[in-house]
């Protein structure tokens, strides 16, 4: 459900980028990044769902989601709205990602006997968890509805781990800073349009783009399609299976490579790919 | 943390499998699938990172965890904690998930307003939840403990997708059977030994093996390693990556195929590869 407002910010002729709010100032960080100079409204939606209907419904221009963090991998259900919604990436962009202990402002770091956080942030804690022995670790869908909690609650053993900006929002201290295991954790998101927007964004080349295709039920047909991506010289950068869903133990396979989906080489590479897969739908330009 | 007890079963000749409770009963059925003959005791632990503890603390005799499902994906820490604690994978098991939803004896289907579930769970019936117009979904981590909540505080307008067995233990009524999208919604789970054991499993050949490698840091090398596989016609099953996590963009590489890791080609084939990765570590048997 729409946060904020019901306006259909598109009729103002600003560019509404709608993003998750539970994964919170991460994604703002990531809108921020992106338009430097261009002035947009940020539209916080609860789930990566929401963004997507509103993006459908045009209430929104783009939707801004995460598809890869370097630690926990792929945010595989952000992969299957991309591919069930027929969504085009317009440009991506990547955060480097600092967790943070936040609490009560009278909490004590030896006080704290509960841990809020969402999984993945867990996940990407551990080594500065398990050193606390006394802490019991929560799981939640909602790391800042858990700040927001032990807030109101005042709550002074319990502490969260999120951003810097859920601490200053919901008046909490910051208990410790970099939390996170691996110093270079960092977030891919790429910003998403339900058709193709006529945007310019000749700043952003050199050029990559994410293509989807099944190959056929045939053995060594993916080993083919690699082997096309090879003849045409394009360099890929990811590779990634998400299963058929219909069909037990069939995938989609994405791939991001290197150069624009109107480079000659990328068209004649899909051209001949197209004989050993069901469908492809490669989508249009993002960008480093 | 072991739940139900800490003796070291390996000392009393019985098997002794540890696996997740939260992921409830079909963890036990996969157990059940895979020892038809033999005796074994179930441990349950409550998380992945407790079965794969008390392996390597020799507390049970194997653990055996999800790797798959074929709705949902890779479970992904699962794959991780494969890696980093160098598991071996001696058997598999492909097992049916059928989700339920359960809740208070006294409940009506039209009176439910909050559902809890796990969000892998949510998202395998979210063409039954989305006819739910006036329900909330709260996703948790812990099924079973929304079941033990809502049989507790005998909440009458909330319910969970868990499955028959919990509804069963927690003394709860089943209001819908079988309400997963995806009638092929299946369930790869695989039985994980610390150091490969001795046990024969010549019953269940064919054998499939798995194996993990990092290729050299060079244009195509991902497709020269397939090229292998294709010269000694091994046939793959599954292809997977995970995050490096100390090098952002970098990744491991999880392949699965038809044979032994002491058949001949198979041999002949990662001998071609060492050349190709930096290091490789491939598991001994699994079956279908």
């Amino acid at each position: 459900d729409l946060i904020w407002q019901e306006l259909s910010l598109k009729d103002l002729k600003i560019l509404s980028i709608g993003y998750q709010v539970e994964k919170g100032a991460y994604s703002a960080d990531a809108i921020d990044a992106m338009f430097k100079e261009e002035e947009v409204k940020k539209v916080p939606y609860r789930t990566s769902y929401d963004v997507v209907d509103a993006l459908k419904k045009n209430i929104i221009s783009y939707g801004l989601l995460p598809l890869e963090n370097s630690i926990i991998g792929n945010i595989t259900h952000n992969y299957d709205l991309l591919l069930e919604n027929k969504l085009t990436i317009e440009r991506e962009v990547v955060i480097p990602i600092h967790h943070t202990l936040i609490a009560h402002k009278e909490a004590k770091l030896d006080h704290i006997r509960v841990i809020y956080s969402h999984p993945a942030a867990i996940s990407q804690c551990e080594v500065f968890l398990r050193k606390l022995t006394e802490v019991e670790i929560f799981p939640t869908y909602d790391t800042a509805g858990s700040a927001k909690m032990i807030a109101a609650k005042e709550l002074k053993d319990t502490a969260a781990i999120a951003s810097k900006e859920a601490a200053e929002l919901y008046e909490l201290k910051i208990l410790k800073e970099n939390i996170e295991d691996y110093p270079n954790n960092q977030t891919r998101f790429v910003l998403l349009s339900h058709e193709p927007m006529q945007m310019e964004f000749e700043q952003f080349i050199p050029y990559k783009t994410t293509a989807v295709f099944d190959t056929l039920d045939q053995p060594g047909m993916l080993y083919e399609c690699l082997g096309i991506f090879e003849k045409y010289k394009i360099n890929l950068s990811q590779l990634s299976s998400r299963p058929h869903k219909t069909e037990p133990w069939k995938y989609h396979f994405f791939i991001d490579f290197d150069g624009h989906a109107t480079d000659d080489n990328i068209i004649n590479a899909f051209e001949e790919i197209r004989g050993k897969t069901h469908d492809h739908l490669p989508s249009l330009e993002s960008s480093f």
